[in-house]
């Protein structure tokens, strides 16, 4: 096993082909496969599953651990001895759609103050980002499940607080007043979801009393979810960092003033005693101030 | 065969899972499985494989492509009877994400005031739209490819027009003066991609000489990946309807004023004669005229 190979490894995973690792990698696509074949051989395990994205086994996936930590060591070591060397670290992180949407923002500005760190974001549901650490697809995620993964520190950065909210057009259409208070009826009122996994609103529901759901719109992207709401096409579960002023100016409505959902996130990373990786957890750390604090 | 069991294999499809499937249709989970199990015994093959989430069989994705056309007839029959019926359509549609953050937009407003048809949208790169048309994923597609698929009418919708941005302070870095005209030295400034999959930056990196490729940030969200932009992380490709204003006011700088990349769009919708189909084909058509003509 040698260097070379681990990289290879990590760029096919990565570019997702072999064609395109060669590309990233400066070389030819034979000599990908040659390396990838080589490493193969030193672990007696097939690594890569060749596939339209290639998918790393699971010896591959132990390996592609080890590789991006071996990377970032590597380039850590070569610029404390002053070798200069590669210069340039992949952090890849997972992060959730609403975070990047909203407060996760502000380290993409101090990641360009950086200059010495790639970064390469996986947006995935925060449920599922602790599985991208696990299998080492990523070193560090924001996650919604404070269960440590092997070998990564924890620390909780706050929640996102979801307020329940729909165009005033919409919430007329699908509410009655009943002894002067407003009564939403949850079984009619057509709802968005962010996609097939985002239970989000369906949990709501059902705490509401709802059994047979009403029709679900999905619009897989914060920005066109909250577009949607605005327009009236359904109601939905927005951060509220990320609807400023739109209840003042009147182009949303919460449904429910006790009704928010609190989704308490925490910041995943491996423990390898990284400059990058510390830099970087303080810059979420920094950022993650502007949603609520938790208990 | 019958009209439930087509319901059931539309639903676990597109909720993942069983159970999210029986949440959907408001049945047990054992109603679902015994309803697939009838389908499959029915055509004489398996057409979902257990897995999370749930995946159509080859036999499975000609059944689901059926299953939605007659999903949809069913409920524009239903109404041409006037004897109501399920009333909301589901219309699964597949739109880029660039689309989705920009001219497709007014779509969703449309659609807030359709009332009987539920907007399902998958977000996936413009050269693999086509393909969830082709797997009965989808009813219409915005996709990069003019090849129509069978079964459906092609129309083209414009062009968005990429134009290659970054930051002042970062062109600053990675420019000099030759003979009183910038010159960006493309071989070092760091480059934004969307993900592994977007090949639009390293194509105009190549057609300007580039061989090996600089640092690459992944920014996987329209929005955060302009976002990065303004914030210096990285040169992008970013189109020109997202960026008004931005120029002007001196947070972004196109690169090269003759640089910009046009990338075609195509509507490809199911040819099904169904009223709701050809109103969206409206909309859709309707708000593409925010986008470049092509010629």
């Amino acid at each position: 096993m040698n260097f070379e190979q681990l990289r290879a490894l990590l760029a096919v995973v990565d570019e997702g082909t072999f064609e395109a690792a060669a590309d990233e990698l400066g070389v030819s696509p034979s000599a990908v496969s040659q390396r990838i074949k080589a490493l193969e051989t030193s672990v007696g395990n097939v690594v890569v599953r060749r596939a339209v994205p290639c998918v790393p086994t699971q010896a591959g996936s132990v390996l592609l651990r080890m590789a991006r930590q071996v990377a970032l060591l590597e380039a850590e070591t070569m610029e404390a001895l002053g070798t200069g060397g590669p210069g340039q670290a992949i952090l890849p992180l997972a992060v959730n759609a609403d975070s990047l949407a909203t407060w996760f923002l502000p380290v993409l500005d101090d990641a360009a103050a950086w200059g010495d760190t790639v970064v390469r974001l996986r947006v995935e549901d925060e449920a599922h980002t602790s599985d991208l650490l696990r299998s080492g697809d990523v070193v560090g995620a924001v996650t919604a499940a404070p269960q440590r993964v092997a070998g990564c520190s924890t620390e909780k950065l706050g929640a996102i607080r979801y307020q329940p909210v729909a165009a005033p057009r919409l919430c007329e259409l699908h509410s009655s007043a009943v002894a002067g208070k407003r009564v939403v009826d949850w079984a009619r009122m057509p709802v968005l979801r962010y996609g097939p996994k985002d239970d989000l609103q369906n949990r709501f529901l059902r705490e509401h009393g709802i059994e047979v759901l009403p029709p679900s719109h999905h619009i897989p992207s914060s920005e066109a979810y909250l577009a949607a709401a605005r327009a009236g096409l359904g109601w939905g579960l927005v951060p509220e960092v990320q609807m400023e002023g739109m209840v003042a100016d009147g182009s949303l409505e919460i449904l429910g003033p006790r009704d928010h959902r609190d989704v308490p996130l925490y910041w995943q990373v491996w423990k390898l005693g990284s400059p990058r990786i510390e830099r970087l957890t303080a810059s979420v750390r920094g950022a993650a101030e502007a949603i609520i604090a938790l208990g």
